[in-house]
């Protein structure tokens, strides 16, 4: 009754990434498979807004958003710590306020580690460290800023057995590079464009390294351009220039600084693709059409990556095939669904057919 | 490019509920599909909870908080909005304030069908409607309790072009049963045990339908025993009367008089299973078990199927596989994860490496 590859029916069983697409990725039969069964999220067909740029284009989203823990970090995390774990680490390490403290905890306390979150003091926004502190990691407030807070971890992470699991830990790009690969296996061939949200620059990368690898093998045909999206507050890559104080309501992409900017720049160059910045209201605007045409419900940050499709439709040649990358699930942030859905709820309707069906419209 | 059933690989690829278990639902080829690519959700093990029992018992979770909508209600609604749209309704109405609400406006809008959500007035807990409202439902208020609002819809549902979808709609459990094909097709046969959360009871009766009709095509050599767990203050099953004010943190299951009930003492005494209370307590320990041993962050009301299963540890079989259901997804609720959370943040460290290692432990 153990899981087995293929039920009586022919139909494979998941098994998460690692033992999906284990010739790709830098583990051996020793690396212990820290997983949630994270991955095989759905490419989920988006005719509403295909139809907002006509010429018989086709999107679908990558809804990462149903990954474990809400979000693509989950891709990188299961590389991270597996690896963590086969080197003998007794826990991992991080900066984060967001996603990467939710993943960190989670897979760090399945593979029997303590997650360390190191933040900001006086970072009073609890809710976004919810999950981490479920998780049961130990969050641990400074006396300084983010730049500090990163510069610490690393320095820990160099004296002590605690492994880093930032953005600068090489796996995590290993493992997010699947998110490439799982496109080609479901629509049978790479996509003609890939557009995706830029923060840290590291997903941008990881997709382009994971479509070079199944090009290599001969898994796809051909290379995506890839469309890579900024919001406008935050685009040091438009800039071409660190932005200091980054704001953007999408708060997962607002960085100033990109650890991957260089790497992100080559795929976009290698690709023939784009950078481009869109505002916030441009986001929240692919944000409510997402939810309200297509029923999807992402994190902003997310939304960033229809946005920008949406922004240069009139670029978008004939017959096109899209993937916008939606990173993470909007459950992550409630606060922004209730102050910019458009539909308020009506009060004190009186309890009788008629009043509730004039209300309706009938 | 379009989805195929398999790709280069023959690795299967999933295209929702509807499409992959046709033949046991009732559709035909006219029934326009309305899907997200719901179902298809992780059944993970859960090694430490299995060591709290011994006896060699394996454990599997079934996380249906990764369902697009975060619940197991978008198994229900994927069916039933398809029969809504198929028999030509303009929209669908239903009493809620949680995950049916969320579901039913989603996969409303994904069909371009209207979707009406009646709630009683002075409801303020806007989070729990956060979903619903961004995927655009026309929520209503009326002066009037819950029950006054059920049957408003029903009345509705009667007069007007407007299909129900509350817990009466009889294609709600037709999908929901697909959660049993799911288990079977993963594990190969049907466990020994099911332990599921009980409010309304519908899930547990949907289970058993699923069960029984894999058994009878032979796709499982055995029925599961049915273990029901409802919380002590909302457990009318166990007290055999309905509850006037039913009380719990799980506020998935807080309900007073089930849809289901005489269908879920018949699952119960066919299967040879039990219903069994837990406290808030109980459901509180073991959702933070699961997030801080497992990884897994899920609504209250889904940490009572484990909770169940530890409460009956002493009489679990040696040997036997079990699999709770997790109905939905932590991120739903995370004032009660902040609240219940057993580790502070520490605030105030200086921002050195001797200060941050003290402060871990080194």
């Amino acid at each position: 009754m153990a899981q087995t590859p293929a039920n009586s029916e022919g139909r494979s069983i998941w098994k998460g990434l690692i033992e999906t697409y284990r010739s790709y990725l830098p583990v051996t039969e020793d690396t212990p498979v820290v997983t949630l069964l994270e991955g095989n999220t759905p490419l989920i067909p988006v005719p509403a807004i295909a139809s907002q740029i006509g010429k018989d284009v086709r999107v679908w989203v990558k809804y990462d958003g149903l990954n474990p823990t809400g979000s693509f970090k989950d891709r990188g995390m299961t590389m991270a710590v597996s690896k963590a774990k086969e080197q003998g680490a007794k826990a991992v390490i991080c900066a984060s306020t967001g996603n990467t403290s939710a993943a960190a905890a989670a897979y760090a306390k399945r593979a029997g580690l303590k997650a360390f979150v190191i933040i900001p003091d006086g970072y009073v926004a609890l809710g976004k460290l919810a999950q981490a502190l479920l998780y049961g990691a130990e969050v641990l407030a400074i006396k300084g800023n983010f730049d500090r807070a990163l510069s610490i971890v690393r320095e820990v992470s160099e004296q002590y057995p605690v492994t880093l699991v930032n953005s600068v830990n090489p796996y995590r790009l290993e493992g997010q590079k699947t998110g490439a690969f799982e496109l080609v296996d479901v629509l049978g061939d790479a996509p003609d464009w890939l557009c995706i949200p830029v923060g840290n620059a590291g997903n941008i990368t990881a997709y382009w390294m994971g479509f070079g690898e199944y090009h290599q093998q001969q898994k796809c045909t051909k290379l995506p351009k890839m469309m890579g999206f900024q919001a406008a507050g935050s685009a040091p890559i438009i800039a071409g220039v660190a932005i200091e104080h980054p704001e953007t309501i999408a708060t997962a992409i607002r960085i100033g600084n990109p650890a991957s900017w260089q790497r992100a720049i080559a795929a976009q160059q290698a690709s023939g693709g784009e950078f481009n910045a869109v505002s916030d209201e441009e986001i929240l605007h692919a944000y409510r059409l997402l939810a309200s045409e297509e029923g999807i419900f992402c994190e902003p940050a997310s939304a960033a990556s229809v946005a920008g499709l949406l922004k240069v439709k009139d670029r978008v040649p004939e017959g096109t095939k899209i993937v916008c990358v939606l990173t993470g699930n909007g459950l992550k942030d409630p606060d922004t669904a209730i102050e910019h859905s458009n539909n308020p709820c009506k009060q004190g309707i009186e309890a009788n057919l008629r009043s509730v069906a004039a209300a309706m419209g009938f």
